[in-house]
């Protein structure tokens, strides 16, 4: 891995809670646009993977969160992929304040490869190629 | 209809925003609820009634924010059903503050009803005969 | 009003639900995007505005939904902005598919002009000036 | 501790995605109706914690999916509490399908213990004792 990629998203205000900042389950859909950001960037997409009967589903996910988001910031979503095992894919997240750079959160998922009816695979060709180039990112 | 058919939830802190007050996305995750434990009232369920083959989805969807709600305060969801035209079906909302009894909001929605991959179907006798129990609650 | 103003958002795994189609409560959370980007779109932003203590809740909320949206779709929104009486303030929204240009929503939301405290207020000069730009675009 | 506490919710089809079970952000709101409850148990609430000035913001977050739940399911939230250190609170949570008694997920949760401004505080003496009360569940 050379250099993770980059997304961005704005805070709703619906993505806020009453103590004025970023509700904590929401750090997890921005970790989810980071992934699939991610298999666009190496030219593909994570509907066509589903579309090819490759499911991802999560097995793992970790946050720690380090200073709060606010309404209406825009937050940088740094990802890296790292294959974990035989069956097994890592994705490690940093979320950035874009304005101040400030270091938000951090955390990955970890994710199995089944098919739709939820039987682990070992990924297919189609999907190690995908991987071996979003490792390289 | 004699009486509308009450159901609650509690305000989490996640369904709130930094206004201090729930955001107004999720009055429709309650106007949800609501109908959902109408088909329950009657002795049925929107699952089974989807895994028979009949889907529901919104076709329109309409709320008038009277008061706000509050994090940890108990929502009574009071729900009416007309059915409205062949294939169409009509829930009525209206949610309360259950400590202070104050209007929070009313609303309503309409469905249709379609197969799964959504044709839409004249209500089939099973789903007739739920909706004309609802209809007398 | 001229050209009603666009905004995009794509549609994640987090906003569909088991019927495969993006549930029914997140059109109003792109309502929001709609919004929020086009106070932007005249130089200011609806944060700086309730920093200034002048709040928009939301009165009305009304939404048609005519075609699925699905997950990965990019959503194309329009907005158009009205002034409704005195106090009042009106968004209209259309929701397309970006790329097949299918309209997949359309739907508007009223709102009214507090203070901090919730007291209806007259739009003070600084919104009244934005939303006659707002108007015009 | 000897026996966790027993919350439980219902899963909304506004909780399910296209793969057609519940999205993994939102076991982190169950998570966080397992403690609102846990607080509620001991005659308290998380709500005048707050009035009394005192927040305890999310730390740090793990969640690990073992099966998937569908929509109606009724999930049964069962949480515990450790305090881990002076000033960090752990919450940990397993999430049981109600009818199957299948375990979904496990995880937990870290908070810290700030005042309105986010400056850390040692716990004050009230939520001590709830604490203790809560260890003891």
């Amino acid at each position: 891995m050379t250099e993770p990629f980059r997304a961005e998203q704005r805070v709703l205000y619906g993505d806020t809670d009453s103590m004025g900042v970023a509700y904590y389950a929401n750090y997890l859909k921005w970790f989810e646009i980071g992934r699939t950001e991610l298999f666009r960037r190496v030219g593909s997409s994570y509907r066509s993977l589903e579309e090819s009967g490759c499911f991802l589903p999560v097995y793992e996910a970790y946050c720690r969160y380090h200073n709060p988001a606010r309404y209406d910031d825009v937050i940088l979503i740094e990802t890296s992929f790292t294959l974990a095992g035989k069956a097994r894919l890592r994705f490690d997240y940093r979320l950035f304040d874009k304005h101040s750079k400030t270091l938000l959160a951090e955390g990955y998922t970890v994710h199995v490869c089944t098919d739709r009816d939820g039987r682990v695979l070992k990924p297919p060709a189609e999907l190690r190629e995908l991987l071996s180039q979003m490792g390289e990112i």
